[in-house]
């Protein structure tokens, strides 16, 4: 973390401030907000352009909003192409054009061309600004373009080559600096190298990048034709936010952000919750057909926790296994169903099997005046075994049926399966309870 | 997905596999056990070690324990030096010797060093080929060293510079190219360039590449010498298997991976699962404590699902959402947790005024012989703020004391802490309602 004395004269604070890094900057601009103008007047509109994308969304829109219109231009200038995009999104869609207006011809027209992909497609992430030559022409021109086009903002390690219009390959720039300058391109440009089509789901673009160790991941559309490039960087800030909402969805959570404000996102928690308290209702009308049972052996809702646990416990487990596993590799869902339905059942049984002996074992010591404790243990050995089976069977089996259904097989997770578990594992329970201590 | 025939003749199987690339070939390794030995033959054994590391952890061990010293020795010749460590690592220490002797002295001595360091430090991910000058060379002298010691296996986007053998700073490929023979290296090299130290943690590395945008970090030694490079790529790697273990860590499993035995893995999750039987026997003695209050009124057992259910989904949330503060950004302990109690009393207020409500109308509407059916509704409602709000104060709070313990803050979730949420819940519940329908 950088300590900034900002009571300094701005002379000396933009010596001081000379050689931070963007994000840092982003960092120090929300931290003081007191000393905002003085930071942006101590580095200078256009530094102050590059730290802007790493400042939090909500101080992004406030920020942007109560600036001039030019100032806005000024500003909207420093954005590399692709944070523009991603900037822009932060807006309702009514205001786009209302920012698109204050940027060049050029630079519009690529950012509305960004804008048109899909949210989840590598298009959408792509960024424009890559280096693409003619691959008939001799590593010297290709060398002197290099070294002409090359800005201080894109970070060029590969560039791409096409034939015509259509990409052939890329060329890692290591490999034009030892190139001979009378080689043909052809030979030293690799065309296998790995791309993705623009329409490509963005999580498979980040596994080409991951499998096949690129640095750059070049994106073309469905005419061949170079549109963009993923880096491994981008790539990076894609699985921080995957990874945030594939925990999210595992506890039915929609915004982790710290930015928003505290009441914004206690009602995007509440649905859930809510949705909840009215399944439990459904649980409270199943269990009083099972009041006959439950008023002569009270001693059932001492292991009704037990069992709700357990069941939820394995529930989650394989829930989870699956999720990662569909997430991260390409798992073979026979195998995988196979391999996941034989462990639940070991793990089932073995539960079950502790369970009888430990719940004996407590109504054994413990002082109570219950008949039939053997017959008691059996029935939350069952029930145990059982709806921890089911519980796990519904966790594997749920995401590859959201997936062949088109949805995301990540909506298996979330309060309200884990209500359904809690259904059928109560069912189980009351259901054998019935079975051998009414009706035996 | 690569299709390949492997009934065709090894001459035209070179031909068909001669442009796939090692993370295919060891798909393709993998998926036909009955043509491997033709596979290797096809595309010999330098591909092969290329392609060995991307095979599962599994079959690599099985595979190699079965080969011959000199194939063993072979093949490991192939191996790049940050995977030969992660490989060796593979065995248990006992075995280490057994591969290293078979290394060549260098490489032996370069790996034994990456292995000193501890697992979770940016030393122990970090790879030794990197290319380090001296910053008092010429543009022209670096320029024909990296022609000279560029070779095929390195990735080479950015070169490092030493003054003396302190590490000075780092310098884009790109920027080395556009340099005029003529600038002296203090000029162009970026002393600002960021690093890691060895033992930095591997998380505030891979965030260093993923704030400050750089596609490769230099690692550094307490003497400031270059001793290795982490690559956005090895960055993407770490992230996913991250990303892994917090959702592991949420569910408590150990092994989500596909290649170990069902059998085993089996094993892995039942510790877990049979801890939380015995923790749901405790709650089931302290249940006993409430036996006259549950005789009494039976209809209290209908709710518990919702109370535990609820309980559970709001406790969820909070750890899920504090952990992943903690991991992804540097949020502010106090800000944080007044932030997410704040949203935990609207949402434990809110869900328990619905609750009041939707159990009055269910025990009104319901046939059923209960009395005192507003003072059951009051009980789950008053029970469902506290729990609510009980759960999630653990949940806010629990990551932080195990981060100020030394301890994983993930250790937060999985079944010990719900079950322990179980216990508050339900010492609640039945509390309020031994005080408004007994003592009342």
């Amino acid at each position: 973390m950088i300590d900034i004395n900002f009571e300094l004269p701005v002379s000396k604070l933009k010596e001081a401030l000379k050689n931070v890094h963007p994000s840092d900057i982003a960092v120090l601009f929300e931290d003081n907000a007191e000393y905002r103008e003085k930071l942006i007047e101590a580095i200078g509109i256009r530094r102050f352009g590059e730290a802007f994308i790493y400042l939090n969304d909500d101080l992004q829109v406030r920020y942007y909003l109560k600036l001039e219109e030019n100032k806005k231009r000024e500003l909207l200038k420093h954005f590399e192409l692709d944070d523009l995009k991603t900037f822009i999104e932060l807006f309702r869609v009514s205001y786009h054009e209302e920012i698109l207006r204050l940027l060049g011809k050029e630079r519009r027209e690529k950012v509305v061309k960004l804008l048109s992909y899909d949210g989840d497609t590598a298009g959408s992430i792509s960024s424009p600004s890559f280096m693409y030559f003619d691959i008939n022409s001799t590593v010297k021109e290709v060398t002197s373009k290099v070294i002409k086009e090359s800005d201080d903002n894109d970070e060029i390690d590969v560039i791409f080559f096409h034939d015509d219009v259509r990409f052939v390959g890329g060329l890692r720039l290591q490999d034009l600096i030892i190139a001979r300058e009378s080689m043909a391109l052809y030979d030293i440009v690799d065309e296998n190298y790995p791309y993705a089509y623009a329409d490509d789901l963005v999580a498979s673009a980040v596994r080409k990048i991951r499998n096949y160790d690129v640095s750059v991941l070049p994106v073309i559309d469905d005419k061949k034709v170079l549109v963009g490039i993923i880096t491994a960087d981008d790539a990076l800030d894609i699985m921080k936010e995957d990874h945030i909402d594939a925990v999210e969805g595992l506890v039915a959570l929609h915004d982790h952000s710290d930015a928003s404000s505290p009441l914004k996102r206690s009602m995007q928690r509440l649905p859930w919750l809510l949705m909840s308290v009215v399944l439990n209702i459904v649980i409270a009308t199943f269990l009083t057909t099972f009041s006959d049972t439950i008023d002569s052996n009270v001693v059932l809702v001492m292991f009704q926790p037990m069992i709700l646990g357990m069941a939820g416990n394995i529930g989650t487990q394989s829930i989870a296994v699956t999720i990662l596993g569909l997430h991260h590799e390409k798992i073979k869902p026979m195998r995988h169903i196979r391999k996941e339905l034989f462990i639940a059942i070991i793990n089932s049984l073995i539960s079950g099997l502790v369970g009888v002996l430990i719940v004996f074992g407590f109504l054994y010591l413990m002082p109570n005046d219950y008949a039939d404790i053997d017959k008691v243990a059996m029935v939350v050995g069952i029930s145990l075994v059982l709806s921890m089976f089911v519980s796990a069977l519904v966790g594997v089996l749920l995401p590859f049926i959201l997936r062949k259904l088109g949805a995301d097989e990540k909506a298996a997770s979330g309060p309200i399966i884990s209500t359904v578990n809690d259904f059928a594992a109560l069912g189980i329970y009351f259901l054998v309870a019935t079975i051998l201590l009414i009706n035996m």
